[in-house]
């Protein structure tokens, strides 16, 4: 059971991420309101935003405000959506729903869908690169560089190629990790260590927050393959077994269940160690890697 | 025509920037190569480098080294480059040919076309954040933050979106001037700017070389309209006459030919008059203004 503390720091962190998102996202105007549409629908669906989370719990470590953590986090939440929309598309895993409701090439079509992906990732640098975001510019393009090469071609995008490329293919556990490491994992090792980069953190604060959030991600995505096969698509709000259906290597498939939840245990608990040099300020964040690996949906 | 040292400068930033960006871009390797060979395919193409050489001029008016203004032009390249990659697409403009060369769906597939243009996309802000890019990082912050509103909802994604939905609609000349001014205008401008941004420009100059390009940039898209309905695809690279043989409003069919040549003359002389503050070391600039009118492909 999470603690009482927990549950609302992570619901009035996204409901603050939600209310961010909406000032930032361009209003719906002119004719090229259909993409701004678009856009608003596909990131502003109060989903769990486990990544703002991570962003504004790393920033608040350094006292960062709530005003600039939640900037890094809306950005954070634009990338992470941007690639929902463009993974859902017919030529990726072609999903026609997401988080319940219709994906965004379903409710729209399928070039505002494309449209709609392009640009909310550029707006995430916008956001990043503003002088609102902080002061010292130095911050400001040292988020920017570290974001952008979590979405690149050497992260997220790489790992959905590795994904795209290997279906119907055993991945072993070797390259199964390294896929979701890209794919997952470096958006969520950036969000935790942009808060320290926000937050004017020393190099080591910055190390150790980097690699608490990678060994979470990889314990997310494990107890995600778990949930796939367990869950009802209902909670999930998109279709489970999805990936056992397609023949796809999982954490589940390789190790079986048993030693796939004692491995995502071993790593909530390897990501908790990281966080020794931060005082009970970090609780929050240690209380995270139990939520991950135990979450319902 | 064109002296020769505008020739050579045409040139030489052409082969400056195809070099730069062969270094930039990631090699391919490992199981993600499949989306670099993409990116290479689609960036390393030998195009007319028509905004790198706007970026390197505007940067030479300010004493910026090559090295520097060459990371800016591969940026803003690497933009240029995924506006096309996903422009291309079956569910946007469905183009098969670019260049002269299969399109990047066509050599490879669509997820791999969509995910090339997202990493090209991320990777022109990762090389402006990139310190080797400028020591200030007011500087690289300045840059990222021009670039990405130049590409988003509001820049060349609004644009897109614009002439997607306008398909079989007869614009007015108003709409169609805005249409082009964000799908293509809003990218030569930053061109410029980026150069003047890059030279700690004072805002004086840097909003002269903006209105130089904006205007350009207007009397460009007329002369590719004029070149769309006289060329020949082979020297085009593209399918010539295609905006026609679709229905779409041109400069050409609303104004006709004899004014449109007028209008991107008039263009022209108004884009070389915001030079007036620069000395002649602008000369290479106003001749760009009479080349873009007089282009033949």
């Amino acid at each position: 059971m999470a603690s009482l503390a927990f549950e609302k720091a992570l619901t009035e962190t996204a409901a603050g991420v939600e209310r961010t998102l909406d000032h930032l996202l361009p209003r719906p105007q002119g004719p090229e309101a259909r993409v701004i549409e678009a856009m608003r629908y596909g990131a502003l669906n109060g989903g769990k935003r486990f990544r703002a989370f991570l962003a504004h719990q790393g920033a608040k470590l350094f006292a960062m405000d709530d005003e600039r953590s939640l900037r890094l986090a809306a950005a954070i939440e634009c990338v992470h959506a941007y690639s929902l929309v463009h993974d859902d598309l017919p030529c990726m895993d072609d999903d026609d729903m997401r988080r319940g409701k219709p994906s965004v090439h379903r409710a729209f079509d399928e070039a505002t869908a494309v449209l709609a992906g392009d640009a909310l990732l550029t707006l995430a640098f916008e956001i990043l690169a503003d002088p609102a975001t902080h002061e010292d510019a130095r911050v400001r393009a040292d988020l920017v560089l570290g974001l952008s090469r979590a979405a690149g071609a050497l992260g997220m995008v790489g790992g959905q190629m590795i994904d795209m490329a290997s279906a119907g293919e055993d991945l072993a556990i070797g390259p199964l990790t390294r896929m979701h490491q890209l794919k997952t994992g470096a958006l969520i090792a950036f969000s935790c260590e942009g808060g320290a980069i926000l937050g004017h953190a020393s190099p080591s604060a910055r190390q150790a927050l980097h690699a608490y959030a990678h060994d979470l991600g990889l314990a997310y995505q494990i107890a995600d393959d778990l949930l796939d096969e367990a869950g009802d698509s209902a909670a999930l709000g998109k279709t489970a077994g999805k990936d056992k259906s397609q023949g796809k290597a999982t954490f589940l498939t390789i190790l079986g269940e048993e030693r796939a939840r004692a491995q995502a245990s071993l790593l909530a608990d390897q990501a908790v160690a990281h966080l020794e040099m931060f005082d009970d300020r970090a609780d929050i964040l240690r209380e995270a890697a139990s939520f991950v690996i135990n979450r319902r949906a």
